[in-house]
């Protein structure tokens, strides 16, 4: 999910103030930096959008566009790699814009003395993730920096895509009564790099999620299923996604946290990280907001694509920007932006 | 200019091989990295028509899509600094291929640590810059790396603009005759960034000639000067510009190398510095290969844009792949890929 220019929020920042990794995080500091220097700098209406992917018109096309950087730490992980996180990530923000992925662009940062295997093995998997994803990489760059000045690959991916005439998603369509639907469980990405960077061990062996949502998307779009909003769960997981939503459309959302679904691997290593598995990031899931009367009919459709789905909430009509969350013994708590961060360099 | 793509060389690389900061230099161990790695994972015919943007069909329009990432050091500079580059930079790979630019991403890897001040004086730059070169940013991302996993801030941009129907500019259209017009002098980025790491001073204070180059493309345009390719002058400077475009159309390229103007202070410096002005990098200069009969008005029409340009070459029919110079003397001499590298990080 790209992230710049996201949420308003307000934490005033003073001279002398420094980039913390907090920054970086999908947290309040986050969109604190959105809020204070890059809205102000190039508000537009495609920003004031605040949507995964801008959505342009170039003739009669309607041409979605979109960019991430990868910084994520270790370079390979269980279920990925930097790589396939790249092409899948960007191509999964065309996606939340209902747009069918068709080109990638790919800029490398390369340390001095990277391996030139390392970059080979990264190298055939973005190829294997962009014919699963069905995306050609059409143009590139690569830099070298000094050694010490860099950590072995950044990747940046931008995509474009194209929007169907019939799609209309965006925050701005969310409305008192949504279905939020989420696909899969929470927490297996951050939790997977978590456990490598922690050394953790689990029995049954985690991988990350990382995975095109595309197909998912265009089986729903298919089906003429009535979708409002998407937004894949990328940093700060699946609270941080319903709060932007929340106050992007300026509703308030309720969900039921007992409706999350988690594998026990992720709660576990939550419960010994100290970590909330709705904070922590996904790369191959999203929240769908949809028309309640095509709920069920949309689970049935993700089933088809060997996708669990769950009706996880509703959205309400009392306070706008508002996310609760109702536990397990019935009690409710608000699910915040945190400020800082969880977990820096996960993607 | 992107160049992860570009050029077919062949040195073989061995196991146990790391990346050099020649690897991202512009020449022949750039372009090795190119042919072992790049292109044979993503070969497409976009990315073999080997031009600074992919041009896209998308409905009826022609899209063209490019990426740069920028890690210049350091991160401000007399003409410039990182953020205007990151924007020009990108407009300028899209005007090479005859794009109207519209629209940008920018994608920033912030090290922790930096000065809030820093960055809010490079996004003031960018959305500067974004205004004169009629760009709209539309989408972005912020990651934060640790301390000492960065160098302050990269900036990834990538660009999409609009092809209009009648141009059809690309290497393949190179020919023998074809007149080869340089706008401008060489050398001022690359020398201006090469000092400053330097501590050399001049008389008459040098700046990068960093400026977007759309206007200048679009009088051309305009007045149906036979365009056949173009190319801006970046890593590598002119000379390497000219090597690819060698290669890449399969021709011979002639110039006269007094015919390509050096300011003064580039000539001293590069006397001290032992660096040739003809690989020394550009940020505002481009090489057009034009229908001869076209050269003079071509000239008359940059002249009235306050631009001065220059017919430096020939297109020959002989030895396709080389480039040679006429020198003062007469004499001639091959001007080939640098392996390695005049000056890393230069943009």
């Amino acid at each position: 999910m790209p992230q710049v220019f996201r949420l308003r929020c307000s934490l005033p920042t003073a001279t002398g103030d420094t980039i913390q990794l907090a920054h970086g995080g999908g947290g309040r500091m986050m969109h604190s930096l959105i809020e204070r220097l890059f809205l102000p700098a190039f508000s537009n209406s495609y920003l004031e959008a605040r949507h995964d992917s801008a959505v342009v018109r170039i003739g009669n096309d309607r041409i979605a566009f979109t960019t991430d950087t990868y910084v994520v730490s270790p370079l390979f992980f269980p279920g990925g790699d930097i790589g396939k996180l790249a092409v899948y990530g960007t191509v999964n923000d065309l996606a939340m814009a209902g747009a069918r992925p068709l080109y990638l662009s790919a800029g490398f940062i390369l340390e001095e003395g990277l391996p030139l295997e390392t970059l080979e093995a990264i190298v055939r998997s973005m190829r294997e993730a962009a014919g699963i994803a069905g995306v050609e990489l059409v143009a590139g760059d690569t830099k070298v920096v000094d050694r010490g000045k860099g950590d072995g690959v950044f990747i940046n991916t931008a995509g474009i895509g194209l929007v169907a005439p019939e799609v209309d998603i965006s925050p701005a369509r969310v409305a008192p009564g949504d279905a939020i639907l989420l696909s899969g469980d929470v927490g297996r990405h951050g939790i997977t790099i978590m456990s490598l960077r922690e050394g953790l061990g689990f029995e049954t062996p985690l991988q990350s999620d990382c995975a095109s949502l595309w197909p998912l998307i265009a089986a729903l779009l298919e089906a003429r299923i009535e979708i409002h909003c998407l937004r894949d769960l990328t940093r700060g997981g699946l609270a941080s996604t319903l709060n932007e939503i929340a106050t992007d459309a300026g509703v308030g959302i309720s969900i039921d946290e007992a409706a999350v679904p988690k594998c026990e691997a992720v709660a576990a290593a939550c419960e010994i990280l100290g970590l909330d598995p709705l904070y922590v990031a996904n790369e191959g899931r999203f929240a769908a907001f949809i028309a309640p009367r095509d709920a069920s009919r949309a689970i049935e459709i993700l089933k088809a694509h060997e996708t669990t789905a769950s009706i996880i909430g509703t959205v309400g009509n009392r306070g706008p920007g508002l996310v609760d969350a109702k536990g397990p013994f019935g009690h409710s708590r608000i699910l915040d932006l945190l400020s800082g961060e969880q977990m820096p360099r996960i993607c």
